[in-house]
């Protein structure tokens, strides 16, 4: 070859370079560094829940995975979280990603009222098969139950009592019968934007269907089967440990004797050792105290008093107390004051785990109701569906460690949202905010454990932004901020984490 | 009186102390602080838009007022801005507050499109009523317009042309054909659920219409109606000064002659100036040209040049450039880059007012718009619908002072969300973030001015807590966060303040 070629190739080369990087400065100048942006990116990322969660190889092979399945969710003709949750159940139960969260292990279900922890079709199908249940049908077109030995007295709200063997002997269809007594029991219908128009109709049916429930559950041999049930339910879905809210309403005997209320907290107990014992990978499960708050001051006193005492005597199973029932149309924490100040007073220790915020009317005095679960030292703060509107709460709820507990499925049938991309808790999320799952009232929306909330936060509320370390956090966050003395919580985070990795490696 | 009186009355009096200080103790031992539970209210309330504005005696007294009456508002049967729009408007028609803020100073209007600035009764009853106007009806049910001084050729989206005089001679209901018409012209109808039940559907019927509009307005005689109409919309509903997204579509005259773009701008420029020298309380109004982002990058770059030019030409005219178009399966900003680095290649200073985050879409592509439009320097974000599911944008934000147009109304109809109390700004309403509030395509959605949306804002994102401080610096805020230089936005500043104490004035 010739000297010159190489000289040429040079200046050629030269040439090349200088073009090159004149496009280059040329593209690049003006526009936001690439890297920078990427940071950015990834700081914003890492403020989410679980953001900051570094994945193992197998856990980073299962969250692509899940992203993939994700995003072929997003782009069908029907998103789930965006439709009612009674159109979406089906979609959702078709659903790949639904059905990995079906065996993630959740760790603990922090916030499920006792008298709806068990799906109808059982209390149907089971329990009103049994013998000496008496049905009777209300005014209202509702109906009561009754376990009783003898022909039961009439009630004021019950004149005439029937045997449901006898009834459903002379009835045609017993199907249908038994699905007309689902339908008293559960807010699940096909259509729900025309059966329940406004907040205030579809509260007042789900307040009717835990009066139609009580009947059945109060009944003592029948509440140990139900809370057994009721565990087992959980148990299925990957879930190790209950905190339950319960009224401890007395439970009654088919002779019409009615037992103190301190038996329904020893049935509950009972047959959580029983189940504890059955299946040994299921920790256990506690009860916070709950008072309605149609009652008046002195009852909640009353109630906190009992509470108080109940917690002594049953350490181990009593968690805490909470005072329940719609907030919009119902007394203020604030209003109760006096009643929630005698565990502080008394010197008891009690902790309060209220329901607050569970609202859509900013700058009521419900509205209000964040703040005073706060400055009343609450441990959780139940739904806190309005806690992103109240900076100053949000600041004292996260550097309190006071985690929020999301019901996105109860939130939405009960008409504050109605597409969960929506829902508030989305700034929460982003933000890293302390949060756990729950489910509320299973029965009443047709749920059945965690998963299908688990859904609605993983693929509505955190959006394609939430991953497989988003999951991890909120199953540990049910562990966390459960309400378990250190050793047991330690124990709990251990059986979980042996199962997580188990379903990592299993799935990924 | 006998001295042992004196020493009973103290015994008693003693005694009575201490029995209340007992009491006192009691009661308010283990109870917040009422003081500080007062105080952290207001820590929270000073945090929010207007939280901080001290509200004189008079403005204290057209708060209460407005109070009562939003409370009123609340507790009746059907709340507006939980209603679709197109059911709300005649609900918020007669609502007292609304009736107060129209007759309020709302300072600019910051984001309107110029092709829907204008009712659609006034382009069917007065424009298509003008001579040489024609009419053709497309194969997918639309329609076109053109004005000529002879018989238009066919096109490919129009085969045969119907002079409208000789068309509406030959019909029966007239009536019945325009109302026709205008449906062509907005989204606005008694059946939004039915008609629109998808996002895809909405903006289809939303893109068509903006075609159907095109006809009639780029007709260079119109244009000039058009805008005085469109700033006489405004005035009449107490706005001061515009900023108008405008895609500088050619114009064209009866002959067919086709104008150059310069020509749309100088229309606009002299109608303006025309209008404030009739209203001289109206301060003018600017241009942000605006792209398609259906465009390819280089036809964007093509646009930004083009801008950058006109900027220098009319620097009293042009206010800065965007892109417009539906975010959701659009381009996004990023894709666009190389276009929107040109200015500050080129040394030109040309602003950028960008449609960002206008998505429910969390964590996707489209949801990053909003950091990026951070990262060119936007002057304001469009919508910013996400930006409260991005913490870290959201800091850039309000640290930069980049304000976030709102459009309640828009984000309704275009169904990002139902029920507007679930609107993400309520949450930046509550920190104080820097917000305008706008109506973005008035005609389509059938509203007019500002009054719609700041009602929405005001009753449905703000809440019981947004109060006359809240309206106060939402309307200061259009003028502080216009592209006005420093001059004309303290002269405006004036003007409005000087309205707004008549307004307070007279309404307290
Ligand atoms: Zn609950
Ligand atoms: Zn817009």
């Amino acid at each position: 070859h010739l000297p010159a070629s190489g000289v040429y190739n040079s200046i050629l080369w030269a040439v090349v370079s200088y073009v090159l990087l004149l496009w280059l400065v040329r593209v690049t100048f003006g526009m936001p560094d690439p890297a920078k942006r990427d940071q950015l990116r990834r700081d914003e990322a890492s403020q989410q829940t679980g953001g900051r969660i570094t994945l193992t190889v197998a856990e980073q092979k299962l969250d692509s995975h899940l992203r993939k399945l994700k995003l072929q969710e997003m782009s069908a003709a029907q998103f789930p979280p965006a439709l009612h949750f009674f159109k979406a159940k089906r979609l959702i139960e078709k659903s790949p990603v639904y059905k990995i969260l079906q065996k993630m292990p959740k760790g603990a279900a922090l916030h499920i009222h006792s008298t709806s922890m068990v799906s109808v079709e059982w209390l149907v199908k089971n329990v009103t098969y049994r013998p000496h249940c008496y049905i009777c049908f209300t005014w209202d077109n509702s109906v009561r139950f009754l376990f009783s030995d003898r022909q039961p007295f009439p009630r004021w709200d019950c004149f005439y009592w029937q045997l449901l063997e006898t009834l459903r002997a002379r009835l045609g269809d017993p199907t249908g019968f038994d699905y007309s007594l689902m339908q008293h029991l559960t807010l699940f219908t096909e259509s729900p934007e025309s059966e329940y128009p406004t907040q205030d109709i579809v509260w007042e049916k789900f307040e009717k269907a835990f009066i139609v429930a009580a009947g059945l559950i109060s009944h003592a041999p029948v509440l140990k089967d139900y809370v057994y049930k009721g565990l087992q339910e959980l148990y299925y879905d990957n879930i190790m440990y209950l905190e339950l809210r319960c009224g401890l309403s007395r439970t009654y005997e088919l002779d019409g004797t009615i037992h103190d209320k301190v038996l329904t907290l020893k049935i509950f107990h009972e047959v959580t050792q029983k189940f504890v014992q059955d299946y040994p990978d299921f920790l256990g499960a506690r009860i916070i105290i709950s008072a309605h708050r149609a009652l008046g001051v002195s009852e909640v006193k009353a109630a906190v008093k009992e509470a108080i005492q109940l917690q002594k005597d049953f350490p181990d199973v009593v968690a805490g107390f909470d005072i329940v029932g719609r907030e919009d149309d119902g007394k203020t924490l604030w209003f109760f004051r006096e009643a929630l100040s005698l565990p502080a007073q008394l010197g008891s220790m009690l902790p309060f785990f209220f329901h607050a915020g569970e609202t859509d009317d900013e700058g009521s005095d419900v509205d209000q109701n964040i703040l005073d679960a706060l400055l009343f030292n609450t441990s959780r703060i139940g739904h806190g569906y309005a806690l992103a509107h109240h900076p100053l709460a949000k600041e004292l709820s996260r550097k309190g460690n006071i985690a929020v507990e999301l019901c996105p499925i109860s939130n939405q049938v009960l008409k504050l949202v109605s597409d969960l991309r929506n829902h508030p808790a989305v700034v929460l999320m982003s933000e890293g905010h302390p949060l756990v799952i729950s489910s509320d009232d299973p029965s009443l929306f047709g749920t059945s454990g965690l998963s299908y909330d688990f859904y609605q936060a993983f693929v509505g509320i955190g959006g394609l932004k939430a991953n497989l370390g988003t999951l991890k956090e909120l199953a540990s966050n049910s562990i966390r901020y459960s309400s378990l003395p250190a050793n047991l919580k330690n124990k709990l985070y251990g059986m979980w984490l042996k199962k997580w990795d188990l379903f990592v490696a299993k799935n990924s």
